[in-house]
């Protein structure tokens, strides 16, 4: 469980399956915008860069610089079929069969990395999870280094007692369905596969439904499942800012009509929370409600924003028990079965599973983000419905918040993972 | 390199990918045509029987049946282009998705296995590739089993230099281009898992040009490659034979139409010997030798065989340079030198290159076939260019010889492999 010397991504498939459906729309629609992505420890307490060695994490991205995707993972994308038919193209394939990951930007200040990903949208995109599963996976070889043999079996046998008790509270409802979203916050790459097999042998496909990560559903034959990110709407909301009353407006409903004309209805779960749920389910259309399967929620107290999206379901007369919600923030066994027996008799509801599941073996897990920052030379925004989370310059923030009516006394300010 | 507690066949995609296109033109063309498959030992002196204990073949056996092809595998397939876009339709894939193995009769005969595969054809000619691959490897495992550790590491020594060699003498000669065929009569799984690997590390693409075994060309991201076998010419014969003077002109032009309707220029490799490569070339019209890539040579004299296909390419006024010949029999690597060298300035040449590649360790490969032996209730006949290869009641080979003006003075009667 513990291979120091292997180079931590050894497959550009090491990556969240969102990151194909949303770098298909890049390519195509939005193939010359500039960004920038940049990490984010938002565990300040832990001095990042004092306790894993720069050089080594220099080595890590530079490893994954030399990947590219090969034949077996480009016929896996084409032959994907479970969400539309033939839902990537030939041309964005042909894309991919030549991307190398561009260049990055490191630094070591003030005890954090400063580590920046600036480029073409379309490309440096790719960088989001794969960096963050380096920093995290790093990190933990680093402290796990440092450890007796002993101590190091401790935590693998702590992580596998705890991971085997959320099994058996799953096995006890079967009624509870859920996705492994875990690939940007795991331990490690081999915790990740241990988890997915686990999982694998003792729970039903019908409840543990896939996985984001495309690897290990490809290697283990599962549904590679994955919404939209918030870079989409950061990006699409930057370059479109033409500073008239209504341009988030616009960039929010440009950006679910361009998703929708993508991949209809299978992939049509929306992304609600990036500048608040609250104005999101304000600009979302009596139509779009209708077509839409449903809305993921990303922040902000999760029973809250439930009967807001419920509630809105029902103003534009549809029945929410057609409609879904995917809960994917900070989710635990206990707040998971909270939350179902709270929502699942009045709308559908499935679970996107991450640090927690993935890294939960007693050491703690940081709250790492990488992030969009900056598009064609603007400064982005996310809000969030918790604003420990908001990322942005000060002056943006407030700006976006006045775009969107945000109303800071309905959000969370602490931030648990 | 030896691990005798794993079943030989862990999934399904470990078979040769003309199983596939095979398997989708019965699946859609023929999807009610039974026919059985038996094993043959044509190395009549090693009693197999004697040497492997029957309930371990039939433990092999059992456990393929509990195989099912996977969402990864169907996606692979679903997503090939190589050779034409969207080869694999959605009813064989669902078909495919749904296919278990079906039974095999299994009895010890005279020191040999009898091993028949009777069903729909659609359904057990999967049985082929796998059952030689698990024939193969058991007796290989008895073997090794009853060697001491040393010996053990001997036989794989011996292998490990043999393959080296081999692969130096290929580096001196990088034009010479071949295709791994070698699934059904490797040493073992893990052998030729081994040996794809170190062709690949050490030959180019543009040499080592791909495999037959699917599950490997998927593992490693190459191209599965492969023509097209005899039991599509036998029982296509079989099923049309209706006594009349063509019948079997028309069963080959017939097959042929079939196949390009399907697969086009794409997979346009003919499989010339199934009943004498004279016949076959006399059947051929101008306008195939023209529109189809070339002809596989499986059986007789290679550069007998070589000048037969080159003579008729210019009677039909065809530039045999811009065409080519897939040689697959009995390849070593100094014939497959001296071919290359026969023919490579007059016609392309690639080669398909088996048992010596995947079985040479020193301990004697066996020259086991798993063939088409009955379809619809009529005995099947194999004539190829050598009638030691030759299947079939005495007096049906006669009456086939007859149909096809067969000459026997041609062709070869000693079997290599």
């Amino acid at each position: 469980m513990f291979k120091p010397d292997e180079p931590i991504i050894t497959s550009l498939f090491d990556i969240d399956f969102y990151k194909f459906t949303m770098g298909q729309m890049m390519c195509l629609l939005y193939p010359f915008v500039n960004a920038t992505f940049g990490l984010t420890n938002r565990t300040k307490s832990v001095r990042l860069a004092d306790e894993v060695r720069i050089e080594q994490l220099r080595e890590e991205l530079d490893y994954v610089r030399t990947l590219s995707f090969n034949k077996t993972e480009l016929r896996y994308l084409r032959g994907t079929n479970e969400y539309q038919e033939r839902m990537f193209r030939e041309d964005y394939l042909t894309f991919l069969g030549k991307l190398r990951l561009p260049e990055y930007e490191l630094e070591k200040r003030d005890g954090q990395f400063y580590l920046e990903f600036p480029g073409i949208w379309a490309e440096n995109t790719y960088w989001e999870t794969i960096g963050l599963g380096i920093v995290s996976e790093l990190r933990n070889r680093t402290l796990l280094e440092k450890m007796t043999r002993a101590e190091r079996e401790a935590i693998f046998k702590t992580g596998r007692l705890r991971l085997e008790k959320k099994i058996k509270k799953l096995k006890e409802r079967p009624d509870v369905t859920f996705i492994e979203f875990g690939t940007r916050r795991r331990f490690s790459k081999m915790w990740q596969d241990y988890v997915i097999q686990r999982l694998r042998e003792k729970l039903p496909s019908s409840q543990f439904l896939g996985t984001s990560n495309t690897h290990l559903a490809m290697k283990y034959g599962l549904l590679p499942m994955g919404t939209s990110a918030h870079e989409r709407d950061q990006i699409i909301a930057g370059i479109m800012d033409d500073g008239t009353d209504d341009w988030m407006i616009k960039a929010i409903l440009k950006n679910l009509n361009e998703w929708w004309n993508m991949y209809g209805q299978g992939l049509s779960i929306a992304l609600a929370d990036t500048f608040g749920t609250d104005f999101f389910l304000r600009v979302m259309t009596p139509e779009q409600a209708r077509h839409w399967k449903g809305i993921r929620q990303d922040s902000g107290d999760p029973f809250k924003i439930g009967e807001k999206i419920i509630a809105f379901y029902e103003k534009h007369m549809v029945n929410p028990r057609e409609k879904m919600i995917v809960f994917s923030d900070g989710l635990d066994i206990d707040l998971l079965f909270k939350l179902f027996d709270s929502f699942s008799k009045r709308i559908k509801c499935t679970f996107g599973w991450g640090t927690n599941l993935t890294n939960d073996l007693g050491l703690r897990a940081l709250s790492l983000v990488i992030k969009a920052i900056q598009a064609n030379g603007r400064g982005l925004v996310k809000l969030s419905d918790n604003l420990a989370k908001a990322i942005g310059a000060p002056e943006d923030i407030e700006r976006y918040k006045r775009a969107c009516d945000y109303d800071s006394s309905t959000v969370f300010t602490e931030c648990k993972y």
